[in-house]
């Protein structure tokens, strides 16, 4: 994230430096906040709606009324956008419980803290260049995935640790992005993004009791599945089947879709494919084309 | 906490109100942050080297090497107490893992953010005045203790959200604390406050591998239980042993240790016990008055 940006912060348009949270905010002792990572394409923000749904689940979870419209919120964000001159982005909106009185219990009452986090990103749509350095290596680590019955994962809050402990696992191996398993074994998701895996050409990933955030593109790439005709299958599944999957990839609305080349240093899929240096196979490729295509006539035509 | 106090951020000490982190701050955006909440004496800090002992153990789960030495630590937290005249007071010391590029894989090198954050309390030791308002009413809630494997309850984190959820519960009863269960159903500890219960003249309290925070405050009543030659026992129970208990008390450094009067909305113990007002049964009045004598003894004669 670049120091000469714009971010707003509680109403205001304010230089990064000078972008804080006060240390009494629930957001900072307690990590009591909601927020969703969004992309903006040619000025507009992929699936708005979707991710206000997302955030709205998110608060009911939290028990937090922060008492601002969708309407309101986008225009924060818009606004961030336009003083930074940003077409193409990153953005990271958070709503935190704000300043209540110092215990742990939160008050109905609540004068939430907004703050709107941009950073630049390539074009996106047909032809566009990915964000990532290249295909990922996944890995499986220990760490497994808070249930829902402790954390519901369909709240996406600043409680991150848990990915971040996944995440420190991998200083070890160099991998790119952590496989976590539930309590019972079967596959969840990565640290910040949805999983997917082919298999006798069709399209699998865990499904959302798994516990597995409900990702935007996740979403989006299930319903470009289904419209080209692709089988679909949510289910449970274990770490050796995606170790023996045709092929393997993550989405996160950054990322999109990012194939992956290894799963515990194993190759993925046939070799063949891995001679174009993309590692993508057939229908990861077929997939992200689609993607671009959706973004492309969504928000570039 | 009061306005008109001067708070320690990293390295200075401020105003209350500019008392900030910046937006990037890992504190901020995932709650990666350690934190000790102590209790001063006498302006002296209660059970100092078993909260460094703590803190150190919290940083080695979240691999956060913060450079910083005991000393140096403890002098903000001297200058913090010194600055605003306060010789009883908590206190609420945090190390974030401070601003990294932005990605959730932490960087090894750190510039950690280091929060001191004090108010006022009254004097504790013999004869003191309780903080708490009177005894606790604790309910059993539906949100489980986040598991070991998923977040090590060893470590003291800014990722709280899992007790705001169990005391979000207690909205509908109007309850002081949430008696939290891990995923087989066993009792770990209350949301901010660890559990003892008495039955047949023995002290009992879940087991470390609850998951439950090893509490200093627990730790030093248990040390002047078996001093006192009262049969101890740390295990594994179930709500219905609490509810059925002849006492039950709750733990932290700023409550020491605060009588519980009713769980899931029947009496405990011995209805007698009432009648003068205290709800405090004959071990936990005595373990209250060693509690105060230690305190006494070791930072005020």
């Amino acid at each position: 994230m670049s120091e000469d940006l714009l971010y707003h912060v509680d109403g205001d348009l304010v230089a990064t430096d000078e972008a804080t949270v006060n240390v009494r905010d629930r957001g900072f002792l307690y990590g009591d906040a909601a927020f969703e990572t969004m992309r903006a394409y040619g000025g507009d923000v992929f699936e708005w709606e979707a991710h206000m749904d997302r955030l709205t689940e998110t608060c009911e979870v939290l028990g937090l009324d922060y008492g601002l419209s969708d309407r309101e919120l986008r225009d924060r964000v818009d606004e961030t956008l336009a003083a930074n001159e940003l077409r193409e982005a990153y953005i990271r909106l958070s709503i935190t419980r704000g300043i209540q009185p110092g215990k742990l219990t939160p008050d109905e009452s609540v004068d939430p803290t907004v703050v709107v986090i941009v950073s630049e990103l390539p074009r996106g749509g047909r032809g566009s260049q990915p964000v990532w350095d290249g295909p990922a290596t996944l890995q499986t680590v220990k760490t497994k995935r808070v249930p829902d019955a402790s954390i519901p994962a369909r709240a996406k809050t600043h409680n991150y640790l848990n990915g971040i402990l996944a995440r420190l696992e991998l200083r070890v191996t160099g991998a790119d992005e952590a496989m976590m398993v539930n309590t019972e074994g079967h596959i969840t998701e990565g640290a910040t993004s949805n999983l997917f895996f082919v298999r006798d050409n069709a399209l699998r990933t865990p499904s959302l009791d798994g516990p597995v955030l409900p990702g935007i593109t996740r979403h989006m790439v299930l319903e470009l599945a289904r419209d080209e005709g692709i089988p679909v299958e949510e289910g449970q599944y274990t770490p050796e089947e995606i170790r023996s999957a045709d092929e393997v990839f993550l989405t996160n609305s950054t990322w999109e879709l990012r194939p992956v080349e290894t799963v515990d240093g194993l190759s993925v899929g046939d070799d063949a494919d891995e001679a174009d240096g993309t590692a993508a196979g057939p229908v990861t490729t077929l997939l992200s084309r689609l993607f671009d295509a959706r973004v492309e006539s969504a928000y570039y035509d």
